[in-house]
């Protein structure tokens, strides 16, 4: 079989199955996520000892020390996964919902009621808790996934997938609910952009050239995540205590993730009294700077900024800098480099704090708090399937219901328009 | 100036007008509203002169019966327009509302608020009354909007966007929040699907053939609406009357538009009592019937229907007919042919009903009344932009609500990420 062949083969027997789960009801659906989460706990070690083959050879392709720590599965992680499940199976069923109801005027009754998409592709980065999180929050909604991971995780992901499979199996529920793309090859992915007679939704996650692909290229209708050229800036009314502290978490947290910040802008009537603390902090901790012309004069020695260092989600320890002249500069600045994700300001003026989350527009916008929380878990969503940085459907950390459509449904009783 | 110059600098007036609307007050909109109310009822005559002039030349061009009842406008047709508009300007303000707020327990404070979506681009047929319509939506919901209209249509959308743009200046909102294509050129519509830098949705109205080529080729995010081919399905314990009246109604009251039925679904143990005086009915109003070889054996002299047949929107005074076994090959077929608009089932069995409404996978699914109530008037929503047939942001009548989406604006007081 060639590749288009076994992936159209894959996709109608994901459209198929969705037919069934839809129906499926919540404790079925249940049942299933609980036995996945028992069975990551019992095959630990073998997912442990796959996932250490995938590292080995990461290290070999001399992926970054950040790509790495995305790639790497620890006990801690496996239990992580294992409850994630657990917590899913715990949250409301989205699917049956009826939002809203009425009668019109002539006796009809109209409702709208919540159902599954169908059936969803999601293309991600080499990060293995992404094929649990994300092949739970669809099972749950009740939608069939096809998966394709970043080739770096295929071995932990094709373990993962096999226990999703067993746990599915057992609840009695299909197992094409839950596929991983038996390939690394890179065409796949340009096969899967043309499968809009069996996929739903495509959701990209990952580097931005990725996305910027699917967005040109899919005729699967898409939803972006991810790219977070994130911001914070300092405001010349913020507490600096605070801000060292936000900035710092926002940067070395964990900077490889999405919601981690890129850029730093700081008022120039607070310059100088921040900068040169703010990079020694960052200085202890291998994180690099780059920094404009005032920069430069303020910390002697940053490596100079580029424009397209401004433009650039580094998902690394690096952190371009630029000292503003004022809050219109820094709202300008984000507006023309932001990719709408997360955007925090510091600040301790009250009109200036409620006009920063007027004029911002990104999925979070933040007062006095790290990007880093931009997270289903962290906005008590439960997981997510990743970062909507678009305005349609879903903005923001996707859960459950942003996995769902509605439908309209009309009861009559011989009703004609006149 | 180029077709793509002229555009990118439409384009580019209006991203900067959505930013000016989306900071103005529910007052300055409404004003603004009921301006362009007054001057459309003023202007009326002039209006149906300018409109004449497109319908003669729709004539010389052969349009059919019902293009030409779509293009057409009467002093109750306008009347209608600002009618709509005062609607809309009654209807409460979607943008600001804070669809929920709550604390997480590291005390960051977190809420859900509805934003315009920006700049939306709408591609329509030859029917001017959507002009008004669809501008008074996006006003309301603080969107700016570039429309297309059907070229036969130009000389009326024109006047009618002339009207609305006094109405913006008089209320002091930018006029480049309402803008036309200045050309009928059928490139401007390729040009449009790669101003994803400007344009933050794309909807696309009327024939299945634009609106897959806006499918496969638009970088902007699309909202695919309107193709209808809908189905009524007269079930085995239907009550005859009603399928008779209902069927009549889905068909005939206004064939043009998407929410007609196309195609007739007829039990077998019903068909032999039901479709000859059906097909009487039909005969007398000049509607073509064209069956599946069972019916041209109940209707002696009906047209053969063809495979492409049941595919088929006719969109014209034409509906095809299928004897169907049972429940199951009626939603095989509607699962085969639909465009997942509006599908309705005459039944008086409860369970039969039941079912129905859980099967069919479509924006509007009907027990006992006319696909024709498929419309956002019709359901309570007021005014609408299309139906949507995707399953993405919005599905069936588009109202004010989806032409927002919502941000999440997250307050703290110093919170970082463990």
């Amino acid at each position: 079989m060639s590749i288009r062949e076994e992936l159209i083969s894959q996709a109608d027997s994901a459209k198929k199955a969705a037919r069934k789960l839809a129906q499926a009801g919540s404790s079925e659906k249940n049942k299933a996520l609980q036995m996945i989460a028992d069975k990551l706990l019992e095959r630990q070690a073998e997912i442990l000892e796959i996932n250490e083959k995938d590292m080995q050879k990461g290290r070999e392709n001399g992926l970054s020390r950040a790509l790495l720590d995305r790639l790497k599965l620890t006990e801690a992680r496996i239990k992580g996964m294992a409850q994630g499940l657990r917590e899913v199976a715990a949250q409301e069923d989205p699917i049956g919902e009826v939002p809203g109801m009425w009668k019109r005027p002539n006796g009809l009754q109209i409702g709208k009621i919540r159902v599954p998409l169908g059936v969803i592709g999601i293309i991600y980065e080499a990060r293995p808790n992404v094929t649990v999180d994300v092949a739970g929050l669809c099972l749950k909604s009740g939608n069939t996934v096809i998966l394709r991971g970043g080739s770096n995780a295929f071995n932990s992901n094709q373990i993962l997938t096999n226990i999703i499979q067993d746990g599915l199996r057992e609840a009695a529920l299909p197992k094409e609910a839950v596929q991983l793309i038996s390939t690394t090859d890179r065409k796949a992915v340009d096969i899967l952009f043309t499968l809009n007679d069996y996929l739903d939704v495509l959701i990209p996650r990952g580097g931005a050239g990725l996305i910027q692909k699917v967005v040109n290229e899919s005729k699967v209708p898409v939803i972006e995540t991810g790219v977070g050229n994130c911001h914070v800036y300092v405001n010349k009314d913020a507490d600096l205590t605070k801000a060292k502290k936000i900035v710092f978490n926002a940067k070395y947290s964990r900077p490889a993730v999405c919601n981690a910040a890129e850029s730093l802008l700081v008022d120039q009537k607070v310059a100088e009294e921040f900068l040169p603390e703010m990079a020694r902090i960052f200085a202890e901790s291998d994180v690099e700077l780059r920094g404009c012309e005032q920069t430069q004069k303020i910390v002697p020695g940053v490596t100079p900024a580029t424009e397209e260092d401004y433009a650039t989600e580094f998902l690394d320890y690096i952190m371009s800098v630029k000292v503003v002249a004022d809050y219109e500069e820094a709202v300008e600045h984000i507006y023309q480099y932001g990719t709408k994700h997360s955007e925090a300001i510091v600040t301790e003026n009250y009109t200036t704090a409620r006009a920063f989350l007027d004029d911002i527009d990104a999925a979070a916008v933040y007062v006095n708090a790290s990007t880093r929380f931009t997270d289903g878990g962290q906005f008590g969503l439960g997981a997510e399937t990743g970062i909507s940085t678009q305005k349609l459907h879903a903005r923001g950390p996707m859960g459950l219901k942003e996995l769902t459509t509605t439908k309209y449904i009309i009861m009559g009783s011989g009703q004609i328009r006149e």
